[in-house]
């Protein structure tokens, strides 16, 4: 015997999501069905509501469910520098530490040749057009240092060369509260490369 | 900024399942706003329907969308074993080895004082039952090896001794594949324990 259809249909559902394998998707199935309807019902009514309603900020390509997103329609923002992320939740991460004002611009992903993602395939042409028709002084770049992300960083400043605006990119380094011994090679030689002169 | 209300009120219920935490209710909910809309109708039409058709099978407690469950009325079964489980997933791990062929009990789950569970909160009284009203030869108890499971097995044991009929418990030790040296000491205390004569 298998599971009884409805079952299967479910457990089969939640492992399309990532990092979720056969176990974890049979213990998610198990548990809804043991919320009440009311709950099941109101959870099958978000999915599609979120759905629906939220979309891409015309602007910056935040995910939101306003229009421009509440970032650029905020007049408290800095609408001079943009911090150029991957995606929506490095968005949210960066939001969390509360250090930074400006406004942002979500590229929806990062060049990776090899998957097949080009320049058509990100929001590197609405940047170009922000950085040109907007009175922009700062492109800070906040993407991952992988591979792809190194790629795009790259992209992205030779393509805003001639606009003659500041461009930065986040520091990586050791993590707070991290053990010098514990970090990996990459990590320290990208530390050391990046040090900075003492002031006095 | 916070999350937009519908993404936020999405990565909420995620969360509320087991084993999710606030990273993966995230990567979950972004990974369904990119799904068309059409798959996110399914899944929302699923987990209601799953929900309104799954119910507990009258005679073994097991989940099924017919009453009595596919196994409880299938003729090939042998209906003079019963073998005790906590969940339906465990009937299901246990289906998958095709090497058992009599019937279930499931009781949705195991004494646990210390949470509040007692014998009125989980399906013994209609072992019980069964074992009267049946032609019940014998009962396997497939309970874990945890301290609720033991409990749950030694309170099922002397229930049914008055009965004369056979209770056995499945073996406990190494599992298949696994090395000696790195078994923990109660997994090795039960594999002697459980040790058998090797009949020439």
């Amino acid at each position: 015997m298998e599971y009884t259809k409805p079952l299967a249909q479910l457990i089969e559902f939640f492992q399309k999501f990532p990092g979720i394998g056969p176990k974890s998707a049979q213990r998610m199935a198990f548990h809804l069905l043991k919320m009440p309807l009311s709950e099941v019902q109101r959870f099958s009514k978000i999915l599609v509501e979120a759905k629906e309603n939220i979309h891409y900020c015309n602007i910056c390509f935040n995910m939101s469910a306003s229009n421009p997103c509440e970032i650029c329609s905020d007049d408290r923002r800095d609408k001079t520098v943009i911090c150029v992320v991957a995606e929506t939740k490095d968005l949210i991460a960066i939001e969390k530490t509360r250090e930074y004002k400006g406004l942002y611009h979500v590229l929806q992903g990062t060049l990776s040749p090899l998957d097949g993602i080009g320049v058509e395939d990100i929001r590197i042409k609405e940047l170009l057009t922000r950085v040109t028709d907007e009175n922009i002084k700062e492109i800070i770049l906040a993407l991952s240092p992988s591979v792809e992300g190194e790629a795009t960083s790259m992209y992205i400043t030779k393509l805003l060369k001639p606009f003659k605006i500041k461009i930065s990119r986040i520091a990586f380094g050791l993590p707070i509260g991290s053990d010098l011994e514990f970090a990996d090679e990459i990590t320290l030689a990208k530390a050391i490369e990046g040090r900075r002169i003492i002031e006095d």
